[in-house]
């Protein structure tokens, strides 16, 4: 999938939402521990009901390792129930890797070929022979990690260099000359919505990951008045804010609320941008 | 494991020799596959071959990652047969996380909880919130990535910030202040050795693990003429130079041999600077 297919994507379900899936076995419904694989079981119904709204999911593997063996088979089971059910999704693995050579060539292979991932989240501290070996699966997308949402994003990322530029915007300026916009995106987090403004007066084209609204406290409408282009250019997430919106036999139609109702914003603020089904 | 204990099994095996177990199916003797659990094999027997000439195991996890929840299977009986077997050797999760504090406990827990490592790499890129679920384990180590031994080092790492020190010194200089010695190491490849020598300047009592000795071409000794310090403070790392030494039924004696010449050169570079025994 390149950038002009996510954007038909976003343009025919009017959503540009991307749903977390950090599955977390002590806070998922009790009820679902009477099934073998109650995780699958949870992500496997929180898709079923968000997927006409959603373009992406990103289960972050943290989540799932923490299980070990298990976890991992919980996690190879929703990833491919998405693909065999609802392939036009982006599916991004939330993974944050970032290793030599002939390191990061296993994790690519595990991610892209093992679990079936369309794109995946990585750490850009060693630099591009870290990076390279994912970008050899060129209908697969890198994603890099720039600005993030947290409070340590202070202690290196906004770091000046000698140029008098924040390590991040090295960090984009510098890997954006590794893929084009069809391979390429970034992690922006939505905390600071001047830093989205800059980065994208730096990379027109490019898509960002936008963590953080919601349960971290990002705005919406900041976000897409900030870092919207003519391709919409944005996947924002939302994890905890939707999967955990309810906690009983009826999560799954929680989950479905909590996910329209970030679509209806969406809808509006694409509607606002003039990108809408007939300007495709 | 505090530093004072790494050092006294630094002076009962007059060796600072962290073996990879960077353990790849395709690599490893056919004949192993007549076993349930070939990785699982390879890796027992390297260890039983290699223990009393090593401080410290370093499994990669991406290379059981690749496998999916089979090879999760083979870390996990890796690791409890390590423990079980050698309680006293150092056992590293080379994993390079980094990830948002949530997240963080979520690898933490994995890391040192399911697979009983009592270390792991980390990637400083996201900051001080990304690392502390790790440290709030306290008798277990962190060990960042502050230099890293392949060519996208220069990258970012190497960057000049505003105060014109390189950014891994950067990272290295206030990470430092996040835990002491005893539970923190830096990662510094041993491919630039005024790098190692700069870093013991800046940080004397931390451990360093050196990476890249051997098929990535750092010198043994330059290694420790700039890097060593009077508990001695380093780990260095080899992982194919030994465990695929050799690829028939003797793999596991070559892996040894291999191990071997590596720490007689270490007994003879503790002896040159006084760590000997006695001195303990």
């Amino acid at each position: 999938m390149n950038a002009d297919e996510l954007f038909r994507q976003i343009l025919n379900k009017q959503s540009f939402l991307c749903v977390g899936l950090d599955t977390d076995e002590d806070k998922i419904p009790s009820y679902l521990f009477k099934y073998d694989d109650p995780v699958f079981e949870f992500n496997k119904s929180i898709v079923d009901a968000t997927h006409d709204l959603v373009v992406a999911y990103k289960p972050n593997l943290a989540f799932y390792e923490a299980s070990g063996a298990k976890g991992l088979t919980s996690l190879e089971k929703t990833t491919r129930y998405i693909k065999e059910n609802y392939p036009e999704i982006l599916l991004i693995a939330d993974a944050k890797r970032g290793d030599i050579g002939n390191t990061a060539r296993m994790y690519a292979k595990s991610i892209f070929e093992q679990f079936m991932f369309d794109a995946v989240t990585l750490s850009p501290y060693m630099g591009h022979d870290s990076v390279q070996p994912f970008l050899d699966y060129e209908d697969k997308w890198v994603i890099i990690l720039a600005a993030t949402s947290n409070p340590g994003a202070a202690d290196f990322q906004m770091l000046r260099t000698g140029s008098n530029k924040p390590l991040f915007m090295e960090v984009i300026e510098k890997s954006a000359q590794w893929a084009d916009e069809h391979q390429l995106m970034f992690v922006a987090g939505a905390t600071r919505p001047e830093t989205l403004k800059e980065i994208r007066e730096t990379i027109p084209n490019h898509f960002l990951l936008v963590p953080a609204v919601g349960a971290q406290g990002g705005s919406l409408e900041e976000v897409v008045e900030n870092g919207i282009n003519n391709r919409c250019g944005l996947l924002v997430n939302s994890s905890r804010g939707i999967i955990y919106a309810g906690n009983n036999e009826h999560f799954a139609q929680e989950a479905r609320l909590a996910a329209h109702d970030l679509q209806d914003q969406m809808l509006n603020l694409l509607n606002k941008h003039e990108l809408t089904i007939k300007q495709a």
